[in-house]
């Protein structure tokens, strides 16, 4: 299923993608139409939070594939990131693709190496728009804006000291994340929030697609381009610390929650990377696609 | 006002201390009682959202300030953290006492120096506990837990770009937190986010102290003891950037939200700064106590 949060009439609703990917299906109305109950809850999240209303969901899904009368044309409704207002900060994983490792290292004038232990850091849940929402120019703190192509995994049930071999049972499903970076703020303040956390650094989406449409281990093409121009291109299955290594890793001590989002690390083709650096300006459009999720497209404004 | 989350027959409340501070009132029970309409939500974080309700939460304490027959002594309640569950994680600077940084440094093996910066990161909000909760010893991931006693600043009112001058404004109140912290992980990991986050890592409380009790510029008396023994002993005056400078620096591209919580820095005297280092153990007691606001203890488990 490819879940979307979007905007009709208005209102912030949620649903899923039909068949033919030309229209969305609301899935609280859907659900008010087709039978007699209305359990689903308000927001995607909660779906994602509540077993049972996930059930009600894939019915529902099962019943209008093809969307029927529920669908709306997607030029009839304004995409919004999947889950556009998370219960706590984004979990990222830093310098998880080997070259990338790499560039940055070199780039930021450390001793050029590959992390021997994930590196994690957090990003604001205010950094979070949908796609083809304006990314902020902050033109008055940062000079090197920078793009971060990156799969994200959303956690599906609660779970502390899951091992490898069960970490894939953990997961909801996958979206995309533009892991937008301030560089001069990254460096300028040693530890990463700040300059990963200004206001709409973080566009999510097109979809968050449940995780029965992507078969474990994940190996995913993924691609960065701006403005046409290819910068980043690579695929999942070449992440250092790999999506069962990293749930193993976080959750040793952090309990992971339904609804939490990890962004997995960018491979390489940063903007920092080239010489001399390409770091984005007003105007440029950046463009993130991930095999079997789609398109995240977003201007800087 | 002293404001406290507490549990009582099996739920979770929120209410004020009475002036003797030795009871507290259950704030929507005191609501029920003197008012024919309820206008207040369900937990002090959302009294924090919605200025009609503190304004309400302020005329209870002012009619009932002593507790009157609504008091309920401490000993029949369980002192929760004043925001159990944040919206987001816990920003913290680091290295924001001067003496700290070089204790630090030094200890790390790093170049000695005093950040020119702040330091910002983030912990999970699934390490929040309450006064007198165990901290978790997790000795399957880490054998150097150590404590860090930090003055907490509770957002208040939504801003960005917020001015020196006006910073104050835009404070709620103040709290405690114990930045607990596992030396080896944040080292390993080189960002500081997962020897920061891990489970029960975030003792919080004993009070969110609302800002009309405090003066500002906030000059408070900040101690941690460990089984009695000072450890850490300093003044917030010595903040290397003080309160107006990081909420400064914060807005400036990341939108503050009523319930935010910023740790400010803990002073010198860590476990790593000993030499040996004298990390927690088991069975060890921290006390960290900020005049005005009170102690916030917990035993290692």
């Amino acid at each position: 299923m490819y879940l979307t949060s979007f905007t009709h009439a208005g209102q912030l609703k949620y649903g899923f993608l039909t068949q033919n990917g030309q229209s969305v299906v609301d899935a609280q109305e859907a659900e008010k139409r087709l039978f007699e109950e209305t359990l689903l809850p308000g927001s995607l999240i909660e779906v994602i939070e509540t077993g049972e209303a996930y059930s009600r969901l894939k019915e529902i899904n099962r019943l209008l594939q093809d969307g029927g009368d529920h669908a709306l044309p997607l030029s009839d409704i304004v995409l919004e990131a999947p889950i556009p207002f998370p219960r706590r900060d984004i979990i990222c994983l830093g310098l998880n693709y080997r070259e990338h490792a790499l560039e940055y290292t070199d780039a930021m004038e450390e001793a050029k190496h590959i992390p021997q232990h994930p590196i994690v850091f957090s990003k604001a849940t205010t950094t979070v728009i949908g796609p083809n929402k304006p990314i902020k120019s902050h033109s008055d703190v940062t000079k090197q804006i920078d793009y971060e192509a990156e799969l994200a995994i959303v956690i599906g049930k609660e779970g502390t000291n899951i091992s490898e071999a069960d970490a894939y049972d953990y997961i909801f499903g996958y979206t995309i994340i533009n892991d937008v970076t301030a560089r001069d703020l990254q460096k300028k303040h040693s530890q990463w929030f700040l300059g990963k956390s200004l206001d709409t650094f973080g566009p999510m989406g097109p979809y968050l697609v449940t995780a029965d449409e992507i078969p474990a281990p994940v190996k995913l093409d993924i691609q960065c381009r701006v403005n046409g121009e290819i910068r980043q291109h690579s695929n999942t299955e070449y992440l250092i610390f790999d999506i069962p290594a990293m749930i193993k890793t976080l959750s040793s001590g952090i309990t992971l929650k339904p609804g939490d989002i990890i962004a997995t690390g960018t491979p390489k083709g940063v903007g920092l990377g080239f010489q001399p650096p390409k770091f984005l300006n007003p105007g440029d459009r950046v463009e993130v696609e991930i095999e079997k999720i789609g398109v995240l497209s977003n201007v800087i404004s």
